[in-house]
């Protein structure tokens, strides 16, 4: 069968094609990293980056940690999806009411163009703990700052990129206010963007495979094909000198997206090069945004490498779900609906 | 200015006068047990309870615990509010399709009617931690299941008695997976009982009073008054050897539940008689329902001593409000809207 | 089915029957407890105790804590297995040279008699942490102590009072070298009583019942039956304020003493009792020996309460195992052979 | 060789002889406790306390925890020693320049005459910890407040009544800032109350005697005998439900108190009594004050039980000091001078 | 005094010559890492790795974490010992009885030659936590797993290469269920492979130098010579970010291999190399197995470096030897029979 | 206004011009790191060093870890500050009477000159903890070692480099026994190096900027300036994977050193370079000494890199100090007096 992407073209994809000798189902751009320390102003580190087309050229939001490592969420724009330019002063969210939202910190965007308006979703404070914020802008100049839209704490909201039965969906991932040694995907429904219901479990930390058998969390939008939802999502575990963030991927039933179809029991990428095994946080490959190609099927995959730079990775739809389908090995109840 | 509770008459309401020489706001039942070790069939031990008055007599859900120590929940009815007829076997939930709802436990029931229908929310298992199950009931005969309210972990949800500007409003104490060595209370908002956002901060652990500077949550449904809605919550210190569970009060504003209008500083009842300081868990106070009449402005509460006996205690609508008032020391921010 | 004991007739052993309105399957000596403080010379408290019958009496070996809370065995006679006649020196033990085996402490013993010889198993000192300690006696005056069974940590070593296909067997509870919030029942064989191997996993934690997650441990030497071995053993649930120490019963098969045939989910019996619920330890009845009378089934249990007194509970081998049986849950993997 | 207290006579020291069949060194006074629940005002517990003979009568310093449960420094007065006249309203210091010194909290005094000025050393907050607060009185009426006398975290600190070779000398325990699973007690030395050094390491928690062996911290102000200072001091051991406070005594060098002479291996007197073993903070005997009569060689111990309860225990000079001598064993290196 | 190996030939042991300016008795590889990641199949880190001589050429079995970072146990043959030709699928265990026998992972293997046939210790699963597996093979072809030696948590189990006064002897490290922050060396003797018994304390983290202040464990087979069996064995100190490990040198008795002769304080290698303070895990070298040439005294280390690297290092007896015995300072009791 | 240096004038300051890009306020030697692994006899690492000049060339204390991983003070000189003769042994201390003082490690030094003698403060070994040593010494040659300032556990005690109003001052920061969450500056006075007292709480945690947010710790002695003391101190913050040392400035009042003037918010320099986000300690900057030329405004600071290697920064004073005052936000309190 052929799997497909369901969506746009996107001709001016970043794209690399596969060494022949790599074995993985994803394979680095060979000019990474694509940021670096102090990129402009008082940026430090930008490395967990949103990133959608717009107008044949690229926008994203960006996680940019300061010179007192304080993240806030700053914007960008690029020709070419690899060179950007970031805003270095930080996003000033408003209320629904335009007044200024403050917000101690941000970090860990992800962004979604649905019905015409983008949403931003990151990990905020509220009341003394993270949870997910939720933002929207018709043209990344003005951002309106909805309610968060889950009690604390939670980090790792991640949109669907449209309507599921005439409802928004959102994965994400219950934690505790520190490190979080723990952690299982959820999905919750809502009709509005505001109130947010029907919880149901879709993925837990069960799974085989050390890589993710500490916590796991959702990374891009979704990406519709037609055999499912794909999803990118990274898995960590717990080496006895700290965490390993690694990424694998799953495939979500289109419509109901609470059930796992596929789910890859191996990493599709782990921290091998220098830029992901040193820096801020030795040993993080952390995917928080994909592009993808209808015509081509052709995916590029952006994640946050040792907490320090942005990196780049490629793969195709085929290939990425049949590793997916080929080696997939569902958790415990996996498989069920849990409510 | 006279307080008064803003509510229905109760005639038979429980009740003994406040004893000459008490110098608490809250007075306890001096036939204090109500209930005891082993009360029918294999109930083990029944304490934190949750009654209303229905048709001139009262009805209860309970937690009992069992002889396997797996709490779940028990229907009782009683004539006068004090000896209880309680159902030896638990509450059999079904879901929205009428399907059987398995959970593995339910415990700490709050129970509230509402337009008519009564509801109960008590924490139960979801995705491997707690969270807050909400149920439906016309007749405490056929009781069913909604979805659950928030994503896990979260405890001590409690309903308001009434709809606020149109919409369900419900406290809630987000938690960990263990015992939880945190946590404040928070409000959220429903149109339907099965969406809710619009989360609102409402009153923090960093109050004066060391008796709940390890965490608080909401306990009886609030009562509502002329100048707020009083609410009973129980509060936690960590000695060094375990906590001791307070309770204390506090009043929020009628429109906007998220205020802080008063809070008492010091706690109205702390484990003091022997069946509060020993039994299965030892320093317990942990109030659940209260009851209250009218036209007298008697308040009866309902508290788990213990985890291991049900007991009750006396105020008045004027004297603990007084006392909330008179003693009243927000927390940082208890008096701010934090979103 | 009958259930008979496979065994000697003690008709002489401690007995009261059951009071009528007993809803469980043990039930207490009503002049509990048979220890108090201070018994005896500088003892301290005497609680976990090994008893067995011998000559028409009865002969035992206790924990004492002593003045320095630095526990020790010590021996002790009683003509009817209540009242007990203490020696307020503890055993001096030697080893297989007759040299002096010097131990810092000895704990929770256990005691049972193989073809003639009188073996002890108890917890002491190896190398930093808590062992099984073994030692064998013919007549009470000389003890001599042989190799530790085990490395180092573990808890609970109990041996069955004869061999099994010509080895012998003993539980045991893999422990850490603090207060041990995990723990599965492990039993290994020996041709010798010397070198053990051929472990194989018992029961764990995870079976239903609260009452028993957090950790397990046999209590008193197996009991055989016509059915199988009938094994008290005690189980731990984490409350918020600290540990609650009942304990249950479990049939294992006669001749593979690792597989679980039955297991009851229920606790046999919970501190409830005053002397049960306040202490040096709070809230733990603890078995370590039982007596009993192949003629009639009488079964008595000696359990430790509080870690401060001896108490003694009764039961029939008919009632006890029809109760394992009829509510028996045995926890995932309790019928697998796990080597 | 005679044993006798180097001190002034106390002809109204409260006393009661010793029973028959006591085997402790120390004993109870049989109307014990001496203050309860709710003693005055809104006290709440009255229990850890420091009392000085005074003009016939007696004066204290009391540890109450008020219905906020933060604890406050209270001044009573009592003609017999046992019963007290505690002031409701907790005193309120100066510093040096006689304005307001405000502190959050205070806990645990000792209280001292040197040279005829009354000294106060408790527990109190220091820029987000606890130290120990030092004050001064001549006539109870005005309280001044030195400087804190060391950095944080500290506690238990416990002047000696008299200057050793020109200097003042002080016992502390240092400490962490929460429930500190350690401790050692350490003196030091100032030639004016202000500036402290010299510090030395007294006795660890590496004695023999369980009862002793998570941490130590001194009690009362050290008596004075002939053959060397005098000190009961707490003792706390870990158990699986939490820590138990006992108390024992030792005997330092006059001349160079950070010698240890003699260390009772065994406790004095350790919780059994159900004042000691239930109320806020189960197993609690924490010795802060003794009287003493030079002429009879009495001794009167005050200790908190049960942080809930305030008891009195008695013993004479000569059997406390033999019982010290002849179970002592030292901790390693509790005879070296560490500085 | 001479010191020699006692033991066979092996004139093609990997070798290279200590460079001049080197001041450790211990000189790596010019051409380290000798295994690269993803070095055949979907091995990803080969690092922890046992090797010995067999025909002339090599084989040995290998640790391989693969893409679900599941470690097993892989087999390897190789001309010269430095470049390996690995199988890129695990060794799939049989039983005593020819059957299968499962286990979830392998890790950290040793392997050695007794009296004709191959014996492999590694860590593998039993009920739940790691334990030392053992398995035995005559051709490399057929592997047969015996019962596992231990009750569970245990690690790094090392073999004697030869019957000691005709027992098995086997070193061990009793653990905990994570990542075991304490760790001594005991000694254990089995008559058969199956029973084990007799254990003796080796050697204890307490030991001057740091870099073993955490723990300890046997790495390769005990070397014989003619003054002990030479041990190398890794040792952990716990820095303020993570653990270090080390590894150094000690000398036991030849006949009782619980005494410790001689005990290097020093370090022998430490993590300095890029390939080794960066990489999986940072900071390790965890040695596993070594070849000796007993006519030259020349011996090459196999260390698992980073996690990631199989790294080789070289060394003498006699100046290894020497090392130990020069700068030895063995740990309190390190020179007792502990039993 | 112009910020200038009140002292000395040192033309041979170590010193390179600022590069034309960089956007911090301080920046690194080219030549780095100045030490590198196994530098001098068996010192090993190198890193957290203390330098004066003396006499037209540098001399220096210096933490050297050594092949125990054991860290001791070694003696150095330089002609230039920058290549360093370190003495390959350690310094032996004498006490005050010339005897040997032992002490088992010694770690973190800081060096000053006051009124013609030299002070070295480092941490050492305090009866089972760490707390501040101080030694003098004229010459280099004979070290006498005072009493220890304080109690434990205590760490980064530096001295002003005068007395103020007659009295020394030592900032501090009290820890816990490991490798303490927390950490406040706080500074003491003395009349005489021997006794303290007079504690101030100078600097808390609780500032803007996480890259401080777990704990900081005063570095170099600090600089005198017409403005005030220009202090460089360490911050730490807690990423998911260990811990990340940065350092910033602040600047304290002249004659109230314990009123914070200025603290800037923005960390003056991360670890960045290979050579500190990678080594013994990843992720490390820890600043122990400054030279300073009151002439140019030139300041040399020397910083330890991944506990590993010794490395160099410059700055000006004009320079940092406006960077201070102009992103300069105080902690809460960080402006009051805290006694």
């Amino acid at each position: 069968m052929e799997i497909k992407i369901i969506g746009k073209s996107l001709p001016n994809i970043p794209w690399q094609d596969k060494p022949a000798d790599c074995i993985f189902p994803v394979w680095r751009y060979t000019g990474n990293p694509i940021t670096e320390w102090n990129n402009v102003g008082k940026t430090g580190r930008i490395f967990n980056s949103a990133v959608v087309p717009k107008d044949g050229k690229f926008v994203g939001v960006f996680r940019a940690d300061g010179h007192k490592i304080l993240p806030q969420i700053h914007f960008g724009t690029s020709d070419d999806g690899i060179h950007w330019d970031i805003n270095p002063d930080y996003i000033h969210w408003k209320d629904e009411n335009g007044e200024e939202f403050v917000s101690d910190y941000g970090y860990d965007p992800r962004l979604v163009e649905i019905e015409g308006t983008y949403y931003i979703t990151w990990c905020s404070d509220f009341g003394g703990g993270p949870t997910i914020a939720v933002a929207k802008t018709q043209d990344f100049k003005e951002f309106t700052r909805l309610d968060n839209a889950f009690l604390v704490p939670n980090r790792n909201g991640v949109l669907f990129p449209r309507r599921i039965n005439g409802k928004f969906y959102m994965l994400s991932r219950p934690s505790d206010y520190g490190h979080t040694p723990f952690g299982d995907i959820y999905v919750s429904e809502s009709p509005d963007m505001i109130y947010w219901g029907r919880h149901r479990k879709v993925m837990s930390n069960k799974a085989p495979g050390w890589w993710q058998s500490t916590k796991i969390g959702a990374g891009p939008i979704p990406i519709e094909t037609n055999i499912g939802w794909l999803i990118f999502y990274h898995g960590v575990c717990n080496t006895c000198n700290g965490y390993v963030y690694s990424f694998g991927v799953a495939i979500l039933d289109r419509d109901e997206p609470w059930k796992v179809l596929y789910r890859g029991a191996d990493y599709a990428l782990t921290p091998e090069m220098p830029y992901e095994v040193s820096g801020f946080v030795p040993n993080v490959c952390f995917p928080c945004a994909a592009l993808a190609d209808a015509d081509t099927g052709r995916i590029a995959v952006y994640y946050g490498a040792a907490d320090t730079y942005t990196a780049l990775a490629f793969t195709t739809v085929d290939e990425i779900c049949k590793f997916a389908m080929e080696n997939s090995v569902l958790a415990p109840k996996d498989d069920e609906t849990v409510k």
